[in-house]
């Protein structure tokens, strides 16, 4: 939680409600055809309206010129330090497939990989095999038995995995065995510290069972495994801003992060849609909602400009329908820029607003990186945001006499 | 460094080039008879054209408010927190001057003073003697000797000295003689702990035997010493981004500080244009080059408002050669402001900016303080921008899984 003991002195319940909706990887960049980014380009008359009566911004997720992944972007936005506060890579990978961890479990992500005669890597990816390919491989790795352990591999994608190990007292320090180079044999695990020897003689004997198994194949005949991960015990962001909280979020790997810092997680179907749904349903029963988008992201990182365009517009047709449940606070926000021209999470500032009666009405004239740039709140750090959004909801007094 | 532990998991080497181009004292302020900065007086065709085609805007050297010496300010723009790493004002002015200093070296910088009948100080600087007058009185204190450590006394200018002295296990947590004030005597040098009594008593033998021998000086019969320092070990530059890093500066100090923090230092002649053959000559061997420009310091430093703009006017007429060797990364930044007003170091934040392939094209107008204030980059602290020049360099990965 952001570094301000205070903020527990200050920090007040009160009947005000408050919807954040977190657009993933809302920034973009310019086309280099148009000059125009995609939300410049994109038709967004209720996104607009909302910038012209709100206070706006950029935030900062981590650091100026760090791209974040998910975990980072996220915790930032909901005041972690992402620097200081961290979900390993296997714990992800877990919550985005729906696997539910329990607070001893260590998680890691798998991938199937091709090693030589000699048991020398050739790739470290297996050819990228397809679902198809890898889904029976999956599920004789999931067969292997090791004593003093309960191991499960779930399919994650291709030639993606989750591999979960179940046992009592288990360490997640732990190294990786992937060498992130061909030529060499893969890495055995090995102990970080004294408490983790348990947790790596299960894994070294999973690993030398798996290669046992699937000697034979043509394709993929190891795996590597990376991240191993225990879920984080983080102060509870409900505590924290004494919010009763929630988070609507069509994907697993949200609603899991959600989880993880201590919000109710509202079921809700697949589509945006659905998830507004869920909002209206829900809405009396909670005083601050998290709903996540995830199209923006989608369509940025396959490079497809016209399709982020696209889903932002759809997002912008949704927008009335939040609105007419009357929040007191309404945030735009987004966990990381995804610009389409770099296919890839960046390091850019992130457009933000926040509505409100405490609004200065100091609004831009778009919903735009350009047009936030010159809004009143800044470019800050996203970990500041929720102070930025207690305050609006008269959530949050004064700080010293 | 940067305090980023994750830095060293996200960092890669590739074989994209960066230039950095680091104008001394950069930043000015608006003339009381035009309202225009050195900036916006000098005509900049290549640099107003970079702004366009870059993402610009302004650094916070330390904190805002503090202006900084050369030393936080160049140690900033490499990414270390100038708040945490320190280089000793004697170590600054050996490296000023040319001075290489070892490992156990302890360097302070050297006044001549002038002292009253009773001993006590009648003037701290000597009235300012010339060069001319305190060349003789170096060479005598030169010819000190003190059993157990070699001593050098070097000329700066004027009334100023470095006092360098060599020896095994040498502390430098020694208290300065300065006392800050006339009417009373030269402190003794006093040991801060356990380990500094050798240098003390060394150093105080040599105060006596200086007042000895200047004596029966007119104008400047003793020394004042200050800034006790040895060379700080920090994290190389180099290791921490990853980078085969080579500064190329035609003034001494600026060569001493890239040495400090552990890039390669390229030898040029003592023109802007020499360092610019030197780049050319030597673009092949590195991917990271500091290329440092000192006029526009030097001409604000001494209130000359039409020689800074000048200066700048100078610095672009070369940007082309700097353009023609097509880095992937081109940064212009400062290490301070110098504005000619003040005709001093400033506070003021610093214009900057980046040009690459990933530049978002929303280059602002020209090149000025004014200009870049509303560029995409914001106002940020220029420890962070590393990390932008990196991202931009396509060698930052994203952070967390």
């Amino acid at each position: 939680m952001i570094d301000f003991p205070a903020l527990k002195d200050i920090v007040d319940s009160t009947p005000s409600k408050i919807v954040m909706i977190v657009v993933d990887g809302l920034g973009g960049a310019p086309s280099s055809k148009t000059g125009l980014s995609e939300l410049e380009t994109a038709k967004l008359p209720n996104l607009d309206r909302l910038a012209k009566e709100s206070s706006g911004g950029l935030t900062i997720p981590v650091a100026p010129g760090v791209a974040p992944g998910s975990g980072p972007g996220h915790l930032s936005l909901f005041g972690y330090n992402p620097l200081k506060y961290f979900i390993g890579r296997g714990v992800l990978e877990a919550l985005g497939i729906g696997v539910s961890m329990g607070d001893d479990d260590v998680a890691a992500r798998g991938n199937f990989c091709l090693l030589d005669k000699e048991g020398l890597l050739v790739d470290r990816r297996a050819g990228r095999i397809s679902s198809q390919e890898s889904s029976p491989l999956v599920e004789v790795l999931d067969e292997i038995d090791i004593d003093g352990a309960e191991l499960s591999i779930f399919p994650v994608k291709d030639y993606r995995f989750v591999f979960l190990m179940k046992g009592e007292g288990l360490s997640d320090k732990l190294t990786e065995t992937d060498p992130q180079r061909i030529g060499v044999a893969p890495l055995e695990v090995e102990a970080l510290d004294g408490n983790a020897e348990n947790a790596r003689n299960l894994t070294n004997a999973f690993l030398l069972e798996a290669r046992e198994r699937l000697m034979n194949q043509e394709r993929a005949n190891m795996v590597l495994l990376r991240g191993f991960s225990r879920v984080p015990r983080f102060p509870s962001f409900a505590d924290a801003y004494k919010l009763n909280a929630a988070a609507i979020a069509a994907y697993p790997m949200y609603r899991g992060l959600a989880n993880v810092v201590g919000m109710s997680v509202i079921n809700c179907g697949v589509e945006f849609e659905d998830e507004i749904d869920s909002l209206a349903e829900n809405y009396n029963d909670h005083d601050f909602f998290y709903v996540h988008y995830k199209p923006a992201d989608a369509e940025g990182e396959d490079g497809n400009f016209g399709g982020k365009v696209k889903a932002l517009e759809a997002l912008d047709s949704m927008i009335p329908r939040i609105l007419d449940l009357d929040p007191d606070v309404v945030v735009v926000a987004g966990d990381h820029a995804t610009p389409s021209i770099l296919a890839a999470h960046s390091w850019h500032y992130v457009p933000v607003l926040i509505r409100s009666k405490h609004t200065l009405g100091d609004g831009v004239g778009s919903f735009s990186e350009r047009a936030l740039a010159q809004g009143s709140l800044g470019t800050f750090q996203a970990e500041h945001l929720m102070l930025q959004v207690l305050s609006h909801a008269g959530k949050l007094s004064k700080y010293g006499p």
